[in-house]
């Protein structure tokens, strides 16, 4: 079987500033203290399964440098560079385009570069079946998760309780990201799923897709034919980018798709879209804290998130569920309860500062 | 009338970590945001009555060329260097048996340069008289202040309440810092004042109570006479000093002498000694907050001191009594009950790393 990874490298991830800034966001981190960053934790859980030939990485141009940097086994052409970020629906057609032309039809796993899985081998398992299926089927395969909290994060997905394989259910309805007592319903009635932003279709479903739903977008890709690859891809894709609807793919096709289908996954996942997020997922210490980084001290300290990327000491003494963050010098020092207004903060940064510390 | 100044800069101010560090200690730092050093205000309050070859500093070796910066206008023999710091008796004896040697017999007043004082123009009547005073009886003079609050930081001393002169009275005992019960009843029993370490003598009258009550001093001093001012002074101050008694004033002779006198003073002071008094001596901003520095920024924070000594920003958010300082790169988060503990902390990161963050 034919099978690539696209994974989606091109965010910002001010949500976890100081620490993910423009120039270095959170993608490319050492977040969970491993010694990898999270685009290298997710590159090693894919390359057990697909050759490097295989992988593709979509990022905006920027970072072109840095995916070489962090994954420089894998070949210059499949590192792909947005020239502006044009969210999921324009990254998900410049790579599955691509590799369509340059591979014929092919199975495609579209993978974000920046969540925490924690059993590969069960995600592995996973990915394999809803391969098979869409290399079978005209499909689009969404990988939902199992919910177990009314988190109001992430998006639902309801699923039909008719499985179409043993592996693969119908979707019947996709939910943003609900309010507290809607996110406990969802969760009670028990046919819902989270969205983990996973994908799976075969490069001629959703090409076929983007031609029906996003017809703006299908022509101007179009426009490249015959020179995926060539030295004309690069001038092409700057000049057509710009003029891509900004949409992400659940809404420009997914929510409309009569092919849409849900795989779900038993694996531990987290989008860690937040501070409170990581807090949540990371390995505790002593007094249920998170130390992530080194030459961190804390005295009566507990149920706090302590992060430091530098040498330069942070020492912490008598506080309680916070998150302290020491990143590049610049510090944050925030109340659980308050993670959510770090975007905020960021916005008012810029105003103030242009893109000097953001 | 013969009058001197003799500012006190050699301690290291580890209370104040991480801000005040071996390298550059809270005397040469701009503490409460006016853009001028504690020493620097310490030298303007008396460079309005004294001329600066009046003005002696004495400070650790390796301060001196801080001081020569932030004092430009001091002549530079006026600053005296210990090659190691031996306690306030030892920086006492350099200064007063130079100027003694120097200047003949001259009226020397001793201060902290590391002190708050708010009402300059009341300081200066408190100083004159008491240099009156000195100058025309055998006394050694400490200046008390009318204690506010049951304060455990300070030592206290207990006066007669029959003047001797208008503005001076007899000294009864001295107090160590007290404990909390012991505070409230000295208050009460409203014949204490606080200890501020600023003192007045003639030269003639503490080189003989050193002689009485610290005679391995004086006759290590002894060893200068003819010699100061001199190029063998450096060498003989470097191979006496080592030979010192580590010993403070008020354990050495004040408490011992008979000749011993209170001024009291009625100016706004406090010896700044840590971050909790830095807090409660600066001017609030909105929701009780200091914020000493630039680049701060305080979202839903309440009662805290936020500090910040570099250009990167400084964000909190939800917090509240804590003292947040941000130096050199290096972070302390510590909520105000335990201020106390950062002696303790910086003798911890010494232990770890030497000095290299302290």
């Amino acid at each position: 079987m034919n099978k690539f990874v696209l994974i989606m490298a091109g965010g910002v991830g001010s949500r976890f500033w100081p620490a993910s800034r423009r120039e270095r966001p959170k993608q490319f981190m050492d977040f969970l203290g491993t010694g990898k960053s999270l685009l290298q934790l997710t590159y090693e859980r894919f390359s057990k399964e697909f050759e490097d030939a295989h992988i593709y990485i979509v990022t905006n141009s920027n970072y072109k440098k840095l995916v070489q940097e962090q994954l420089p086994n894998l070949p210059q052409g499949n590192i792909l560079g947005e020239p502006v970020g044009k969210n999921t629906s324009a990254a998900i057609a410049f790579g599955c385009f691509k590799i369509h032309e340059l591979h014929g039809k092919s199975n495609v796993i579209v993978s974000p570069s920046d969540h925490l899985i924690l059993d590969g081998d069960v995600f592995m398992k996973t990915i394999k079946t809803t391969l098979e299926f869409v290399n079978e089927n005209k499909a689009l395969v969404t990988i939902g998760i199992k919910p177990t909290r009314p988190d109001t994060g992430y998006g639902y997905i309801q699923y039909v309780d008719m499985p179409v394989t043993d592996d693969i259910c119908q979707v019947k309805t996709f939910v943003e990201k609900p309010n507290k007592e809607m996110a406990e319903e969802l969760l009670k009635s028990g046919d819902f799923v989270w969205n983990a932003g996973i994908f799976a279709w075969n490069t001629e479903s959703i090409i076929q897709e983007f031609k029906k739903y996003l017809p703006e977008i299908s022509s101007l890709f179009g426009k490249l034919k015959g020179k995926w690859g060539t030295d004309k891809e690069e001038n092409i894709i700057a000049e057509i980018y710009p003029q891509c609807k900004s949409i992400s793919i659940d809404y420009g096709i997914l929510e409309h798709s009569k092919m849409v289908y849900l795989s779900p996954g038993s694996f531990q996942w987290s989008d860690l879209g937040t501070w409170l997020s990581l807090f949540e997922n990371a390995e505790k210490q002593e007094n249920n804290n998170a130390i992530i980084g080194s030459n961190i001290k804390a005295y009566n300290t507990e149920g706090s998130l302590l992060y430091n990327d530098d040498e330069k000491p942070l020492v912490t003494n008598g506080i309680k569920d916070l998150i302290v963050v020491k990143s590049d010098g610049i510090v944050l020092v925030c109340h659980n309860s308050k993670e959510q207004d770090v975007k905020q903060i960021v916005n008012d940064l810029k105003s103030k500062y242009k893109e000097k510390f953001t």
